[in-house]
């Protein structure tokens, strides 16, 4: 496990404390060494602004044995382990409690694309999953929230890039991208654009969704081949006067 | 009384403040000690962000005495001695007038159990008391407003750990734990969930609790004996790579 | 005018700074002295976080001229010099566009009493002014709006120490008190009314004022003759163990 | 260029982060010097907290080229490039996806002119731009978001003056001034009208604007030839004690 993985997700941990994301111990962040088979992850119970990296839990990604680390992970270990082994293009996840997302979560709704905040992250609503069956919460209850979530990825058509994050229902938001950096931005803009939507939807309750067009553009313009967004490659066209 | 205790009482007092439960001087917390008797308490009208440990006061918890002290105690000292009499195994107390909180208090409406952060604290909704009767005002009122904190409890089923706080009606929350550090973090999470709670109602007025087996799920993993949330009695299976 | 009492007030200025009650420049404390017969207060248009004492505009009560002070006074400047000669029992004003307190301002609806925090400081709803006539804002508006505010007071028969405050329609809250310090407790604890207030009737729109009886036990309690909250005049009955 | 317009943009980027306006990097600031005929403006996708003067892009104004600079200038230079253009009063542009103001964009919303803090900075309602056309999307989008600004300031018969920002709709804020600074004081006066003119319309959804005579009288009080807010031109007529 390279030291640098380690740091990258000690830091995640304490950057959702510093974005105001977490309430007591309700958040966690996490990454994966896909060559090692492993992902390492917060302590159960400790809280993120207090995080280093030698405190983080390693768990094997096949069987989710802890290999590595003196305290219990999270107990939300089993749902990130579901979700590395079916999204293989993720490499850091997060989740918290975050109070805007969290109370669309708790309200059963999904996240209308009302602006290009939203756009910029999401190729559509934020979606929200369904409850959860009596038997999945009295079964190996974390593992089906994991399954729960990848099942509302697919079942809606979309993919973990174009929804990085979803709604676990009556309970709250689990975010992910390519690092677990990208995770918490995913994660501190669900939060603004939570807020946006609640906010846009008191003021005007019949908004409808932005146009399909403008989505794309916004979120093309962040995402894949055509970006612009942002400083990758890029080549001052101009020169010094 | 021991040193130790008093400097976890002060404490508790700062984190409450610290947490943004507190406007001005509205809020306190006290710690007891069953073997002496006494219960420890801010002192009446000062900011509990400055709250050392010898400011407190120590309080008779049989007649209510001041045994201990040269300030005034809180003018809530009677709800809280009220408690620690009818509650013999909690160990700390913290009162607010913290915003969400007290804005259900206010409504007088119980906080239904719309989410898993809601159910990690309480089995069932946040209970809120009936109206003090005009009796009750005017005779010893703080004295009377523990009284019906208990009534609240005990007339719904509930038991002071599975409901460890109540909203007093047009007044605030009161909490409690085993120890002052947990009242705290109860008052916290409380405040959390009713922000939570408003939030989700905003988005979908008739939305219905949670499953009674979820709720469960979440109560046990942090409480109990098959408790597996934070780190206590764990023991890594894992080992080192 | 004595150096102590421009230190009073210069700290108000960045009282209500600090307590989140100004944005920009949209506030302003002063204080008065009546034996000098002049009030104290800010210069228009300078943030309040750095106001120093030297940095006051002192101006006669009588006529409102400058006495001293090399800055333009704060615009808001003939509102206090009114309320001062109006209410003689006052020692200090603030005015701020508070968040919560001026959106009931602006929805020309005076604030219920709702609860406890309320009635620790007004006996009665928070007042809401007329709103001023034609004559009125194109005259001397700023002495026009003082004047509206005291015949509010007076018109719903309420006092300045039992209504220590009022919001000016479509405007924002004006409290005052014995001290600069008391009037920027009044401004904050207004405040938290207003959100609590707010977010109360979202809940429950239909919910009615507190019971006189616990209006009156909890404004008593810290006012006047009998009050018992505080430290003022305690003389511990008990005995150090 | 000159060093001293490169520090106030530079700072501008930062006040607007220090502001609470920006998540993530969602938030820019500009200015610009006529005479050169350049726009000065944050880098794309770098956080506004960490601006420094020697980071910012130069672009020309006439045809959008970068004349200095080693990042990729912010998406929404063409947006600010163009009201450069269109309005040559301005000298400084601030966006940002603040939370209320955005709200009102993402609901469609102009928001109606409620109280006095709204009347200190617009002559009437902010206004809220059309949907683009989808041409306007596929096409050159940033900029036709500028020309769209620029066309509803100029419908409704307003001025870049009397209406110193435009909520997008669905989208946000975009607010400017004769400086940089000015614009920021823009930008964050608009955040704090958005969220009151909420909080009242939830309180009293039929609320009315207020009277046009009021709101001539706050805003001239601060701009124009009549002004008398702040310090510009003051001389103190009283005389020192």
């Amino acid at each position: 496990m390279s030291t640098d993985l380690r740091t990258l997700i000690a830091e995640a941990n304490r950057a959702i404390e510093r974005a105001g994301l977490v309430t007591l111990s309700f958040g966690n962040a996490s990454g994966v060494d896909r060559e090692a088979g492993i992902l390492l992850i917060k302590p159960s119970g400790i809280p993120c602004a207090s995080i280093e990296p030698q405190d983080l839990v390693a768990v094997a990604l096949d069987d989710g044995r802890v290999v590595e680390g003196s305290h219990r992970p999270s107990t939300d270990t089993p749902t990130h382990r579901l979700l590395y082994r079916e999204f293989p293009e993720i490499g850091g996840i997060v989740h918290s409690h975050s109070s805007f997302a969290s109370s669309w979560a708790q309200a059963g709704r999904e996240i209308p694309a009302l602006g290009t905040t939203h756009a910029d992250y999401f190729r559509g609503p934020v979606l929200v999953s369904r409850p959860l069956e009596l038997a999945e919460i009295e079964g190996e209850y974390e593992w089906e929230t994991g399954r729960v979530i990848a099942e509302t990825v697919r079942t809606h058509g979309r993919t973990p890039e174009d929804s990085p994050a979803v709604l676990v229902a009556s309970h709250g938001p689990f975010a992910w991208g390519p690092s677990p950096a990208a995770a918490v931005e995913v994660a501190v803009a669900l939060e603004a654009i939570a807020a946006l939507a609640s906010q846009a939807l008191m003021l005007n309750p019949t908004r409808k969704p932005i146009a399909p067009q403008l989505l794309s553009r916004h979120f093309d313009r962040k995402h894949g081949r055509a970006a612009y967004y942002g400083q990758e490659g890029f080549v001052a066209e101009g020169r010094p006067r």
